[in-house]
């Protein structure tokens, strides 16, 4: 193709709101104009881009024996009301109506039409397992959209969802899944991590994330260099540093700390190192009336939530523990209430029936620790459980650190920060029993499909891979999804007949080999002709001008290196097929 | 591709709202699944063709230079403000508020946001000619969805906007569309026609229609076969039957014709031709302040409209009448107030001055004429015009019928019926002034752009196409639109060596010629399996069972044609290509 066939628009400066690299490049280099607060236009170079992602994902569900099909983007409301979501999701489910004030809502997901279509098509356990799937246009009225195509409004997204006749057919149509997700982005050309997700009410082993590793990802993934473990740092699970509890061998003592509210303070005073300091966070959780399911005004559960002073809280581990789940951090108020203290100085020891003590398992294995007196000014030294205080209930709570053993044993963990593009999920009955879509088993017997649902971020993932892959000059595309594998650009195109000739049989060799060209003929001078294609990120570069030509040779750049080297025009096909 | 690895689910009964063939055959062949009114999942035997269609307006587009980018479906109202469509449009743009009371629309084209593109991107008469296209969902709240995809609310559609320097370079634009619409539809293996349409405000040969023919098009089309002349029955000019008038022989006599009110029978009455007759038509015209623009209550400009008794009227054409824009039929109080007179004795002569007359070009052709006399139960005979009453003001404001003379001259006109699933159109600048989209010509001044539009209904061919293509037993697909080339169904797959043998062996062939072959694989019984492939309509099967493998033959049967010969197995492929 040539550069005056399509429509080529780079920007010297970013938009005043582009707060990230890939916002910022993707508008710099033309490939998506905004229309309004998350929502683009998706111009000629972006929508070539869309469409390889879409290509690669695409040819891969079908390999994985997915089948493709195409659910409207307006929805009707009563589906969704079937499952409970369309009152129960947040405004972020755009409700519209329609002329005769029938509701309707733009899909966010469509794990309500699919399940419909399911119980409509499918009587017997003879047609499954079967997994459908599309890649659409979904919308998700996000309260602050921001970073451009990585948190929009109006997206393309790929989701699929399988129907099987029981768990064991749903593991093996999510193994699939899996195996297909790993074949998607290895193609894209992208460093990923399959990580291990909150499971949330499914349980089992039964969500994974697929994440773009970058610098600036919003997750934190912990993940095991010498081993294949990798998990969200919301789910990966912590082991205890110690691995018994020593024997006592000090006298618990009350030492004075004064205005000293933190473990790190606490540490240095008494010389001690931090990982002898425990720090006490105090949880509330309101109570229900059994019955009624009422609120119960005033009733409240306290937990006392040990960590080591290094540690961090894990909330969502933390709410899975037993009467937990829907914690919030307690008022000062309820604090003093429960401690007879204020925050900087509680601890464990000497408290009121009633406190429930939660240890994270490092803390449950210390010996001689030092912790608050709920006292202000006061800490305890040389605490003991069992001695001291009472045995705690232990329980995972606290995010893992670096160089935590990997749960799995093989090592230790490193934290890495990853964008989610993709997430498997097995969903289980929980759709097919509230729409009551069921099949026939080998008995005759209606049974709910047991289902999964797959997504992957089509327009997000553009955005990721460009905040893997940059670098102060622009984009450096990977080669599947590049807009064009090559461009060539022509100095002084339409004066130098030398130029024109020689560019011409490139750009015509290239064309015959199959290769996607893009030639510059757009007559710009080199430094800006270069400097657009290095925003754009097209892969290589064979710039052909007089000068070189004396010599016979042509410039020859691959977008990730610094230096060109020199080589024959006939070379060029060779060169890219090194 | 074996069936077993796509979804087919045919039905026997067509659903109970389906009122056309191709909506009753899109949904027994399991191709779209309604989900609400007007809107409906693309399964994926559905899905199958709709890439197709798009594959061939895509690869046709990109040829003609047009230039692919895609637009969101939800648009911020205050662009479509710009050009006032926000408030004019009637409820089909459907009107949507986001969480934040935004208002937003769902895209029934994209005029607004391409032309905002426009002037954010093109600052210059050089990067024009300009020429953009987008093939995305669509959503028209239509206030009684039916038809199928024929009339859905959310549907497919591609439309492209071309933008010039001046009115010549649109022309160009247009021509290349239009070249390109023939390739399109010539490819789909559709017998189309290109019409011309009615002009609406922009005037000149500013709109031409694509039409698929069928005999249960929504649509009259007036076309001569002897030359390339078409028109769309609104936009059809109709020359004067007569080409000049003989001179008055008769002497306007009244005669008595109870109880009669219609033409035909006056005629028969008198023993005179219905081509001698003329009936008058009564239009009003409510009058408006010149300066305010208010309406003046009661203040109306009668009109008679004079039609020879075999015409009828076009309302179109009428509405082109100077004076006539907004016309309506009048009441019968207008009438009697106007011609002292009730309809079906109402004529042109001895009337109140104030009533317009407008006489179609053949009645002004004519004379010795028969009309209404303006009593109930009496006519005129010998009517003349410059005698009997004055010359009436002469406009062409009927349908043409068969018989009639092409405009062009070139022979007659015969009509047919079509549905119109393309549309070129010369906007001019429309939306370039009132949205201020302006670049710089030669001499540095501001112009707005001059545009085109062209749209053509990707869901909407599928059901243009089964109207066309189908007989009675199911949808006949043009080849290149087919979701398979050729179907192989053996007998017995499961169960005979030599069928499975055959089969495997001719499928491994036709896949390695990369012909889109599906093997029906499902193992259901020859009669359903039949069924099922003549109701998808694919073109070619091979039926491989034993009976004929004794002979050592596979039976061939094109999908248009009734009877099966039996070939060799290793001759398919040249069959294919026959």
């Amino acid at each position: 193709m040539k550069a005056t066939q399509t429509f080529i628009s780079t920007l010297k400066e970013a938009p005043a709101d582009s707060e990230i690299i890939s916002h910022q490049l993707m508008t710099r280099a033309g490939m998506i104009r905004k229309l309004g607060a998350g929502i683009y236009n998706y111009m000629p170079i972006g929508l070539r881009i869309i469409r390889k992602v879409e290509n690669i994902i695409r040819e891969e569900m079908n390999k994985a024996g997915a089948i493709e099909l195409l659910m409207p983007v307006v929805q009707p409301g009563e589906l969704w009301e079937e499952t409970g979501r369309l009152s129960k999701m947040g405004p972020e489910l755009l409700r519209i109506k329609d002329r005769h004030q029938r509701e309707f809502v733009l899909q966010p997901t469509s794990e309500e039409v699919i399940t419909d279509i399911a119980r409509g098509e499918i009587r017997s356990y003879k047609q499954l397992p079967i997994n459908f799937y599309q890649i659409q246009t979904k919308f998700r009225d996000e309260r602050r959209p921001r970073f451009g195509v990585m948190r929009g409004r109006e997206f393309t997204m790929k989701d699929g969802y399988s129907f099987d006749k029981d768990v064991e057919g749903m593991k093996a149509s999510y193994a699939k899944m899996f195996d297909a997700y790993h074949r998607i982005f290895t193609r894209l050309g992208l460093n990923y991590r399959a990580v291990a997700a909150d499971n949330g009410a499914i349980g089992g082993s039964g969500s994974q994330e697929f994440h773009v590793i970058a610098d600036t990802g919003e997750d934190a993934i912990a993940y095991c260099p010498s081993s294949d473990y990798a998990a969200n740092l919301e789910a990966a699970e912590a082991l205890s540093v110690l691995a018994v509890r020593s024997a006592p061998t000090q006298v618990m003592q009350k030492v004075a700390t004064p205005e000293m509210t933190k473990c790190e303070e606490v540490a240095t005073l008494l010389n001690q190192p931090l990982t002898d300091t425990v720090k006490t966070l105090v949880l509330a959780v309101d109570q229900f009336d059994e019955k009624t399911q009422q609120l119960l005004p005033g009733k409240i559960q306290i937990f006392a939530v040990l960590i080591r002073g290094d540690h961090e809280l894990n909330e969502v581990k933390a709410s899975k523990v037993p009467g937990m789940a829907d914690f919030r951090m307690a008022t000062e108020a309820e604090i003093l209430e429960a401690f007879n203290a204020t925050p900087g100085s509680l601890g464990p020891v000497g408290l009121k029936a009633g406190v429930t003590v939660v240890a994270d398992r490092t803390v449950a294995m210390m010996s001689n620790f030092i912790c608050g007196a709920n006292e202000t000014g006061y800490h305890f030294s040389g605490v003991n459980f069992g001695r001291d205080l009472p045995e705690p209930i232990v329980a995972d709570v606290r995010n893992v650190i670096v160089g935590d053993v990997s749960p799995d044993g093989n090592g230790t963990l490193e934290i890495c920060r990853g964008i989610e593009v993709g997430h498997v999920f097995m969903l289980g009955t929980r759709y097919s029993e509230s729409m009551k879509a069921n099949f026939l088993d080998e008995q005759g017997k209606a049974k709910p499909f047991v289902m999964g649902c797959y997504g992957i971020g089509v327009t997000r993932l553009l955005g990721a891979a460009i905040e893997q892959c940059h670098d102060d000059r622009g984009i450096i595309w990977p080669e599947s999804i590049a807009p064009f594998q090559v461009v060539i650009c022509p100095v002084s195109y339409d004066r130098s007949e030398i130029v024109k000739t020689t560019t011409d049989q490139i750009y015509a060799d290239l064309m015959a080999a199959g290769i996607e060209v893009i030639l510059d003929d757009r007559g710009e001078r080199p430094g800006a002709m270069f400097a657009d294609w290095e925003l754009i990120g097209v892969p290589y570069r064979v710039v052909v001008g007089e000068k070189s030509l004396k010599e016979g040779l042509v410039e020859f750049q691959a977008r990730s290196e610094t230096q060109a080297k020199k080589i024959l025009p006939e070379d060029v096909l060779k060169e890219l097929s090194a």
